[in-house]
């Protein structure tokens, strides 16, 4: 029997969090260049989404630089980091700005929102979160989009809280049934795709799997890639654990997305509930 | 002796909450343009203020049309309104982009929120407001900036809050000892000051003399301005009560906002318990 069938369905009710990558969004390696034909198509796609959707996007080459040049992830250490802060910030709210006026221009009837304003962290991770804006703005058929985020934190004064975190917390307060991590790779590999032309996709991992497949993780974590994605599946794994569904799909292929969310057998990872594999 | 006066003093450590006003900031005849050298000259003057300070500011152009045009202020009643919460809360963030820019450009170490990230209204009124990421934001040397919002209400669906009640409520609640309202005008007149050359200014206002203005201020309720200041006074009322000073000042007047704080007397309307006039 195959592992992990699925069926399209009704989605008409079911909340889906979408994380849009940073690196899907943004181009790597320029600073602060936004990939706008691409957001384009999945707006165009997000745009004929029938389930209930929050979005979360990454900061991409609008973050990481300017929150690596103040050193924004050590926490407060002196007065000269808040120039950071505010840099970090007013670069991702331009990206959080040009997100939001490309789905506006396409129907999608997205409410932004800023992590900063209703999210404190504590050593670095979620510790308050207030969702009931979420929720209420959620029930009335508005798309939330917020993003990862330099957020105030209790031990550390602020830190960044990335939207892979954010996606999952969310997730499980409001009990999405499924996280989806769009990213500009197929899924997890077994070794580094970009090095390797052998590496093979692993299409289906529980947490069982997962455990045995962590040490192969584990060995490559050399690569950003494989980092990241480790990231996205040790985050995941609580959520898994009680039933969630965490997908790594590729967002710059075309209609990925959409093609998934009819059931069709794209090349992705799932990773699913043990008593789900059958 | 002079009513309520008033000295210079150590503004290190106490809270500000200036609402910046939407006539101030943005053109009210023109649809979305923003007075940038007015916004320039402010910034200059608030990057020299050792206080802790928020800023709230208004919608102006940026909000007001938009939310008329899809009926935001009755609350939820068709699916097509939801392209207006999109629209407005848009062409809101592009506001507070451009805020964010100009006041980071000077040196000021603004952190933006969103209100509808934060809050939720219940008929109109703020009924859970999420302080804890402004506290902390504050208490790390940064300064907050929100605006009036469409938020999600309890009974309605959403609402429109305005910046002044987001201003007074945040004073209340982080134990603010004063809220200065900037507009266009320098106070609250006794008549409309744009009819009447006769208007004369009210300098200092209690709770008790409110009670009697009430009548004259109630019987010019057909002017904008008037309108504007009856809502700001009656907003801040119970803070006052309790001990709080809010001040209405013109902030199209350079230098206003800093002779005020260093403790000079320019002409604008001071509203004090009864205790403090003397």
């Amino acid at each position: 029997m195959e592992a992990g069938k699925r069926d399209s369905r009704d989605e008409s009710k079911r909340l889906i969090i979408l994380k849009l990558g940073g690196s899907v969004i943004t181009e790597k390696d320029a600073h602060s260049r936004f990939n706008r034909p691409l957001l384009e198509e999945i707006a165009q796609e997000l745009s004929g989404i029938k389930s209930k959707l929050i979005l979360v996007h990454g900061a991409g080459s609008f973050g990481h630089p300017i929150a690596k040049e103040y050193q924004i992830h050590q926490g407060y250490r002196d007065l000269n980091q808040l120039r950071g802060v505010t840099e970090t910030k007013r670069s991702m709210l331009s990206l959080t700005m040009m997100i939001t006026e490309l789905l506006a221009e396409r129907n999608v009837p997205v409410v932004p929102f800023l992590s900063s304003s209703c999210m404190i962290a504590k050593a670095g991770r979620l510790a308050k979160v207030d969702i009931g804006p979420f929720r209420m703005m959620l029930n009335l058929g508005l798309v939330p989009l917020c993003s990862g985020d330099v957020v105030a934190d209790l031990k550390m004064g602020f830190c960044i809280v990335s939207g892979d975190q954010i996606a999952v917390h969310l997730a499980k307060k409001l009990k999405a049934k499924m996280v989806i991590f769009g990213c500009d790779v197929d899924g997890v590999f077994d070794s580094d795709p970009k090095k390797n032309p052998d590496a093979s996709l692993i299409r289906v991992m529980t947490p069982k799997t997962l455990r045995k497949k962590m040490s192969i993780l584990g060995e490559s974590t050399a690569t950003d890639v494989t980092k990241g994605m480790l990231g996205k599946i040790k985050e995941s794994a609580p959520l898994v654990s009680r039933g969630g569904e965490v997908v790594i799909l590729n967002l710059r292929k075309p209609q990925n997305l959409t093609r998934f969310l009819r059931g069709e057998d794209i090349p992705c990872t799932r990773f699913i509930p043990d008593s789900q594999k059958r």
